[in-house]
């Protein structure tokens, strides 16, 4: 079958041995595929992801130097059964799953083993216990988005919400944008979201954010007060003192890179509650002076549950998240490289998704 | 009267003016004052003092040109009234307070003023609204413990205890050694306590911490397993799938200085919660992906309310907190400059308590 291959640090598509379903295991035709931020970074750093699997304690972390297929973002078609499965789903149903795989040897995420090939290939091998059919006549394509989408849905059951009168979301990309959605599918609000771009922003608009800000006019910090949610500690305190009870800013750092955090840290009010979400792999520096005269808390947050996961799909398929206007780019297998080149330079693609079948 | 007055990056022994209580203030003869790492550090950096200010939003910043007294552990003896006092007290009793004054241009911090001196001075001046009384025939050194003391009871405060089978206090300096008092007071444990030095590993004992550990024979993070805590993400998710109730790590961070946060995000279970207590003023270099990935929660802790003020000088005076061993010598003001040179090596010393009336 077809597939685009990380092979050292680069993608190239070539012929690769078709998948065949172990025990417990199904075979699924890819319908459609996201490229993920990490997928970008793990063509050079598949150490560090190896890393990650470690820390996390998935066995069967990745090999730098062996071939391997990306995509853990995926819908597809059930085609065929391996051995010992339950098959109460029909060949031909619409389905997606966590990237996680069982076999013998524990756990391999999709996406992301030498083994088992991801979603940037026309047939992948799934755990069939894992599987969950795409309802309410959902396309393959947004289907696909349940996963990065259940990223912000993890990262907003994370956050004090109840404590809260607004929501900052720091950064518009696929996980700023999960996070307004998830944000908005539980009629949270205000939220208030900043990016950079205005594609973006216009995205996180699209999505619900009920306030949008361009970083470069100015600071995302400047309106808390508006939302009842004092500055400084001593303003709080006399808040308090007066009978009121001062909201807590819910501060979502969905941008990644090194700086960012400090940047939250200089401006966020007293005892803001951080998600970080964006995952930024390099060391990164900040002043926890600050930080312990703010009293703020960082809350690192990552993946999802399996029950977050089904949650999102049902949020995407009856309608409480509208997951389309993610999708900026559909492409084929063959143009896999030229995406990853095109996303290593920051710019107006949000989630481009691979069709296998597409020519 | 006599003073150690901060004058420009050294201490020097002087006369200064006596203080004058203003309307609603009291004068206090000062019997016992400690000797705070921030006052070590504030010597040189008046300046990131008067920024900490700012952002707390705490009127009065001190200015690093002008003569200061520093001392905000402190008991002292009531000598007298100012004007629009209500005097419950009477003169002879023995008092402590939060270091914190009001007059009619706002807030002070008592020890790190311009105009009012703090505990480093024969006498001071205090608000009488903040006074409390020392209960039980506590001594005027043990008394002048509180402040230190209640640093700790805020950060336990602040911990996610009931979720813990064990907390691990890295550092037993006075922050560290607080922590341990004020978890024990509460009855929480096992208390693990990690400390390079040998005399605040034996006071770390005594203030009631269950297990002890020299970093450099082994690491605290080696035993989490013992008390019911799994290391990995992966390990957490099989205890739940199999019906156990995991406990979380709870690590207080009572050091300061930069690179021991890495090292517990390096070392700490998934899913620890840090309370970051030991105040680094440097900026400091952390990997988040690592943090990301383990789902660490960092919560910053600064200073106490007045009511765990209270409660502290309560669990001293009532004995539920043994705070005299953490008091490593008593000195008179013209020792001071000697002790900041002392205590600017890392040693043995834990408090240092200054009473004004020694020759």
């Amino acid at each position: 079958m077809r597939a685009a291959i990380k092979r050292g640090t680069r993608i190239v598509c070539d012929e690769i041995a078709d998948p065949v379903p172990g025990p417990g295991q199904v075979l699924v035709r890819t319908a459609a595929c996201g490229i993920c931020g990490s997928d970008l970074h793990a063509v050079h750093h598949t150490d560090l992801v190896a890393r990650l699997y470690q820390i996390v304690g998935v066995p069967n972390a990745p090999n730098p130097g062996i071939d391997m297929v990306f995509g853990h973002e995926f819908s597809g078609e059930l085609l065929d059964f391996g051995p010992a499965t339950e098959r109460k789903l029909k060949p031909g149903a619409l389905v997606t799953s966590v990237p996680r795989l069982n076999d013998v040897s524990g756990t391999h995420v999709v996406g992301y083993s030498n083994r088992f090939p991801g979603g940037y290939a026309e047939r992948m091998v799934l755990s069939e216990a894992m599987l969950l059919e795409v309802p309410n006549g959902l396309s393959a394509v947004h289907a696909a988005l349940t996963e990065p989408f259940a990223v912000g849905e993890h990262a907003v059951a994370m956050a004090d919400m109840q404590a809260a009168t607004a929501a900052l979301v720091v950064g518009c990309g696929p996980v700023g944008l999960a996070v307004i959605a998830a944000l908005k599918a539980r009629s949270f609000g205000p939220v208030i979201a900043a990016d950079f771009a205005p594609g973006r922003r216009r995205l996180a608009e699209r999505l619900g954010a009920d306030v949008i800000i361009d970083p470069s006019e100015k600071s995302p910090h400047q309106s808390w007060q508006d939302y009842g949610i004092p500055i400084t500690r001593a303003d709080r305190g006399q808040m308090l003192a007066a009978g009121h009870k001062p909201g807590r800013a819910i501060i979502f750092e969905c941008v990644g890179v090194p700086g960012v955090l400090q940047t939250i840290v200089e401006e966020a009010p007293s005892t803001s509650q951080i998600l970080v979400v964006g995952v930024c792999m390099e060391p990164d520096r900040f002043e926890p002076g600050i930080a312990i005269a703010k009293e703020l808390e960082f809350r690192f947050c990552y993946g999802y549950t399996a029950d977050e996961f089904a949650q999102t799909l049902r949020n995407i398929a009856e309608g409480r998240i509208d997951a389309a206007p993610v999708v900026t780019s559909r492409i084929g297998l063959s143009s896999v490289p030229d995406a990853f080149a095109a996303l290593a330079t920051p710019g107006e693609e949000v989630k481009i998704i691979i069709e296998p079948s597409r020519p």
